[in-house]
């Protein structure tokens, strides 16, 4: 999933389907790029959980899947929530010293 | 940043350094890595602004940057909140359509 997100085009699409579903072609519309090359990143976003797509006649339709977005944001989350909780028990020690 | 989290034995290290500050030889031992793949690592890490580090003697120890990892958290919580919001809106929509 990060590696999904470590892509300035790939986020730049996760942020356009965060405004709602988009089909490829209104995908690629504002991306310096070929359609195989917007298709490329499209079916990375997928392989990675993070966006689905749903194909109605010819048009393929994108969307975020935000169950894998909160799963990287919890990731994260976790991880700053063990240090802050390490800063504040440290904390305590200091004024517990100075006592 | 997203690029930094987007390797496994990154993202150990910041597990590790969740759990408070670590050397560089701390870093490594649970990793099947040579020492200058560690490092490699540690430098990507420090380069996307996640952890810091700082020498004293000949020991480097690295930190956490709670702010980097919040930054990273905040980008995907406001793609995600766009998305809740859009769907909220639909769901007013629909409830009105019932009526």
């Amino acid at each position: 999933m990060f590696a999904a997100l470590a892509d300035t085009s790939r986020r730049s699409m996760v942020e356009r389907l965060s405004r709602g579903p988009a089909s490829v072609k209104e995908l690629a519309a504002p991306l310096p790029m070929s359609l195989p090359g917007v298709l490329q990143h499209l079916q990375v976003l997928e392989t990675s959980g993070l966006v689905r797509s749903q194909k109605v006649g010819r048009v393929r339709t994108f969307q975020l899947e935000p169950v894998a977005l909160q799963a990287a944001e919890q990731w994260i989350a976790d991880r700053r929530a063990g240090w802050a909780h390490r800063l504040d028990r440290l904390g305590d020690f200091l004024s517990e010293e100075e006592i």
